[in-house]
């Protein structure tokens, strides 16, 4: 089978997670500094748990929460993790499992299994979580826990904080974590960068294969079967970064295909172009890729026309963005690209200052350009404090519009 | 590629949902008159809703929920459904979607689509439901609701009965619906049955390809994606029954193997066996099935002698089931079956009456003996009113103890 040249699957980067745990401390050390408050307090998060399917005891796989991830990498559902502000200690608490696990889930991990995996520098369990914060933290009165809450701005929902029995013992703060976190996940370290680098590859090898045997006649869910079946055998690639937007024909123009209501379940005919918007995620680093092409291999005189026109805008953002630039700049870019192509073909005629104006690149990216991309494929931290969302059409979609800084790692042209 | 025969999936079988819901009025029809109620009320459910993953606007793929599958074969989330038990008219209430669902998630369905492809009598918007409900089912004072609303003996989590603004203006039954829906499920017919052969036939041919494929080196994970990509390229199986359980080494004898915490990361080591249990779902029925082999091909001498007793207790099985029998006699039959060879090869000794008498057969055989299987690979009906689980080792696991009736469909041997 072609493309059988697997990529070595990276093994699993302890250190990646406490060279993040590390930037929280630091960022949340210069914050409280800075307000001119001490150094105390703990920052706490709770990871995600299983879900069942409804009132069954269906299972849904477990994919963890993505902030709890970021900071410390686990796997396993159930669990909870702090980190001592002012000593950089790093504390998980393990769910404790019931004897009967070991018959119908798999071996019990001693808490020993737990530190060396994820390189913590102590481990206890969910239900000691109280006393252990209580005995170790609490000399100068009741110890202080940040806490995980603050609103995404792709979804406008709430994170939810940590919660457990006797935590009303404790003084908490709502506020403080969000906003420095998520500033935190913005800026990727090079170990963050170089997993997103090995997801990236996977999904590029992926596509390719997909590419080799499109074909009219086929439907638009194979090809996303031959996605998942490449990114999961070669590269080890259990979860995508969202789900696969196969769309061909006018489902092409569809930004979010591919769902339950929508699953890319069109047949292929000679002469559709197909738009393959799917990305791998690898120890919870995602990528996102799309491409278009002609399923039969060859552009018609359109499929040129408009090909060409988002190349163009894709390589203009490219050769202008850098630090320092604003990513609403580049958006406007990529629509002024498109619309000068378009006018050139004589699809669109008229001065491209007043259509800009006029905004109407919206009509034809309805989209924001790209968004920042990592452990979510929106990533959060788009929108800090003080930076509104456009109203105006087209750049009321965009998920960011900050300066770029070094370390941001966005996907472009692609919702 | 070997197993590119593919199966020809069936279309979208509107009929068979049509049929689920005749059922279920007959069914609620008998209830109420052998109590002497009148015909009177709607059975009305609300069908599940898509999710965020935690805060993120991350959507996962959405798969409907059981019981409302059973009734409407809807695959949008968002919809409510009801029956009229005098007239048997059945009624979708659609979600009422966004102007720009268009641009984000694809064309905006007419209520005229859903009448078509579901087979109802009419449909009207989510918004409209106590307005309808009202008009029409209100002649003779409030119009009474039959709510699902009842546990789930596999998971002991409770059904979510149906809300909506305006519900308190009606009559509402929460105990009557449960057991007569859950009842109606557990006797499948032609069509469902035929349904799930399909399914049945995509995960063995899937089956048989990963046996193919599989050698010395691989990963286990490698299985699973040969598994999942052979039932959705060859047999347009989105979905499993249940997450692929690839266990092979030690791993084998873990039941539920396969999960975050575990997730079939083993490296296949020449000598080893594999235990596959993976089973493909289509249209919302699965199937679930069990293989064991030594993945260079031979078995040993010890891998033959538990091969061949696990055998010898299936074939017992199926000589034995038919209409009349009870599933714990079903059970026992296999325990005993397993532990007559397991005595004839000297792997234990004793009486084996004596080793009934104090379960032994639990040690060799900690799950029960098969489940109901359907819309939920644990489908529901297991242990209806009246029907006590055992509490004895091994007894205590069966997922049910009925007596056998036609139309019954159960896996075997598995978990």
């Amino acid at each position: 089978m072609a493309g059988s040249s697997a990529l070595a699957p990276p093994g699993f980067p302890a250190e990646l997670h406490a060279g993040n745990r590390e930037r929280l401390v630091a960022a949340l050390r210069g914050h409280l500094s800075g307000s001119a408050r001490p150094l105390r307090g703990l920052a706490l998060l709770q990871g995600g748990e299983e879900q069942n399917r409804h009132c069954t005891d269906h299972l849904e796989l477990f994919r963890q929460e993505s902030y709890f991830a970021y900071l410390f990498g686990v796997r396993e559902p159930g669990f909870y993790g702090a980190i001592d502000i002012a000593s950089g200690q790093s504390i998980l608490f393990a769910p404790r499992l019931p004897p009967d696990y070991v018959v119908w889930m798999g071996e019990i991990k001693p808490l020993s299994y737990f530190k060396d995996r994820y390189k913590v520098d102590v481990v206890f369990y969910v239900d000691e979580i109280a006393q252990v914060l209580q005995d170790k933290f609490s000399e100068h009165g009741k110890a202080l826990l940040f806490l995980l809450y603050g609103k995404s701005s792709d979804s406008g929902n709430y994170s939810k904080p940590a919660t457990f029995e006797g935590i009303e013992k404790f003084d908490t703060d709502l506020s403080t974590l969000h906003p420095i976190i998520t500033e935190c996940r913005v800026i990727k370290s090079d170990m963050e960068i170089a997993l997103m680098q090995y997801a990236n590859d996977v999904s590029s090898e992926a596509h390719i294969e997909v590419m080799r045997q499109v074909k009219p006649g086929m439907k638009e869910y194979q090809l996303e079967s031959i996605f998942l079946h490449h990114a999961y055998m070669y590269g080890a690639c259990r979860h995508c970064s969202y789900t696969c937007i196969c769309a061909t024909g006018e489902n092409s123009s569809v930004l979010h295909y591919g769902h339950t209501a929508a699953p890319n379940d069109r047949t292929l005919n000679d002469g559709d172009m197909a738009l393959m918007d799917m990305g791998a995620e690898y120890s919870f680093y995602g990528s996102d890729i799309t491409c278009s092409y002609p399923i039969n291999g060859k552009f018609n005189g359109n499929q040129t026309i408009v090909y060409n026109a988002v190349l163009k805008a894709h390589n203009a953002v490219i050769s202008h963005m850098q630090p320092g630039v604003k990513w609403i700049d580049m958006h406007k870019l990529a629509e002024q690209t498109i619309l000068e192509s378009l006018e050139k073909e004589n699809i669109i005629h008229g001065d491209i200052g007043a259509m800009m104006a006029r905004r109407l690149g919206a009509v034809f990216m309805p989209h924001g350009l790209g968004h920042l991309l990592g452990i979510d494929t929106h990533d959060p931290g788009g929108y800090p404090e003080g930076l509104e969302r456009p109203k105006e059409p087209g750049l009321s979609s965009l998920r960011t519009i900050r300066e770029l800084k070094e370390g941001m790692v966005s996907s472009y042209l692609s919702d």
